[in-house]
């Protein structure tokens, strides 16, 4: 069945299943913050042939990171999501069915963090493009800002690197799964089709900070942060270049899943946990005497994964402390 | 100059001209609500050669219908708009100036409502795309929402309907100008290529309202209204469904410009205020004791259009109340 045999009303009806009743059918959705909360407002747009293509990514496989590139980026923030609108554009022969298991593999991902999807418009477009508006809530002492970095920070990678990319390689090249074991090759792919946006990891850190009764300046918390999905290297740039501070960064500390050293070497693997993307994981700076912690209590391969210094560049260091190279963002994903 | 000559983060830097430097630069914009708001959200997506083209609207009047029509969403929920988000779809070969332009004529509408443009997205797609998702805050008890129509009340429409379609088919075919007034036909035109959302009738309604003491029951104002971006009887006939009602609209009393009728005789000028779209008034259902009083403080051809009944039918009559016709969705625009 294809979208232009129940046009808009049809489609409208069927999107509707998975928005709250309540909530759908006005001009505007209504959403209530708690007391003393800030609104935290994030947007990311998919275009088919771009940011996703049938080869390598079922519809529910868009929905599903569509919804965790954004939740991704409420988590980095400190917020909790409280909802999300959907903008999408489709052919008048898009297959409703399609359309169904985009929105449905939303819904799992958001199911897992309570979330609705609270509104949205949907319109022909000769190209089939996604929108989504992510909103959350955050106690405004506990924004987690890029500009807050300071000089003896710890760099604190909530989990592995690398993993994502390498899925994208095997479903774009299966025949090079041949000396992976099966358990390897779905790991990397799901890293690659169901990433997980580390919200667990905001009351991790606010329990830790409330223990250490950090100084809280002029009631900006003393953390940077922000969300790897343009790649490790890339987030590490720019905390420092928002908070004007360089980094040393130690190759050996970034973690990597054993199943990616299964699959290339470490050079490589390095080179994909740098600049690949998409691993959605959380790079926190902030003073090393919580770091550790942090780290201790998250488990699963999170590290402290280098220092911020005053000297701004970012230096990729081996063993022995002797400069590798210097990160910047050239190599990351270029959109244009 | 291209997009492709200065690169995403050349077009970044651009665009965050437009952009309050103390919100963006970090995963997510953050937004104050006042005590006691409510968060009100809405979304439009745009495509080009769907939604404008070239031929009928400048990128500064592409800019400001999006701008504008959300705005009138958020003020047909009663909301005071805070902040909007853009996702911008654009190909390496668009125009730079093409999109500031779009940025400008956004800025130009927001800023007679002081509404930053709070962040957004940038990226590559075969085809232009604007995606809009405007916040705004509401008062719980002066939420306006479309179910809460009751028979009796009368349908206040804010102002004239049918310019925007006029001015739109002129920029279609100009050879229809010859018999027009220039002052006629420029009316007409910026009707349609710069709408003003009616948020200026919020404070006389709330003041209107104070003054009355309306009962509210359940925390739930009286009053049910929508925009009429889709064309008045659209509007009419949403707000019908969605309280179980119907509606009386007098054909003599929709407001239409004197510029529309020295364009198109009185029927063709009735059909585009009624199925026309984009004229973006505001269409209001409460007790006919105040209606009388917003009308008489809006004036400017704001009018009482009808009455709701509870026969779930929405009829057109004319002076003799004799039924015309029975209003329904499937003259709209359809979008498939």
């Amino acid at each position: 069945m294809k979208i232009r045999d129940i046009g808009e009303q049809g489609l409208l009806q069927r999107l509707q299943r998975f928005c709250p009743a309540e909530i759908v059918g006005d001009d505007a959705a209504v959403l209530r913050l708690q007391p003393g909360c800030e609104l935290v407002v994030t947007t990311d747009m998919l275009v088919d042939g771009v940011h996703f293509s049938d080869r390598t990514t079922s519809p529910q496989d868009v929905g599903w990171r569509a919804a965790a590139a954004n939740l991704s980026d409420l988590a980095a923030m400190g917020a909790s999501p409280l909802g999300i609108t959907v903008g999408l554009g489709v052919t008048g022969d898009t297959d409703v069915s399609w359309v169904e298991q985009v929105y449905q593999g939303m819904s799992e991902c958001l199911g897992q963090y309570n979330t609705p999807i609270v509104g949205g418009d949907v319109v022909r477009s000769p190209v089939v493009t996604l929108s989504i508006t992510a909103f959350g809530e955050a106690i405004p002492s506990r924004i987690i800002r890029r500009n807050a970095a300071q000089p003896g920070y710890a760099i604190v990678v909530t989990g592995v690197h690398g993993s994502s990319r390498a899925g994208l390689e095997l479903l774009l090249h299966p025949e090079l799964e041949q000396n992976l074991q099966q358990s390897d090759k779905k790991a990397l792919i799901k890293a690659h089709q169901r990433p997980k946006p580390r919200l667990d990891v905001l009351p991790i850190l606010w329990e830790i900070i409330d223990n250490y009764q950090l100084p809280i300046t002029n009631y900006q918390l003393p953390i940077a942060g922000m969300d790897s999905s343009d790649g490790l290297a890339d987030a590490i740039v720019q905390i420092c270049r928002a908070s004007g501070v360089g980094a040393v960064v130690e190759r050996n500390h970034i973690p990597i899943a054993d199943s990616l050293l299964n699959f290339v070497s470490s050079e490589p693997a390095l080179n994909w946990a740098l600049y690949g993307g998409e691993d959605f994981e959380l790079v926190l700076c902030l003073p090393s005497e919580v770091a550790g912690k942090i780290v201790e209590k998250l488990g699963n391969q999170s590290a402290i994964a280098g220092q911020i210094i005053a000297e701004k560049t970012v230096k990729l260091v081996d063993n022995n402390k002797e400069t590798d190279k210097i990160l910047n963002l050239n190599q990351g994903f270029q959109h244009f």
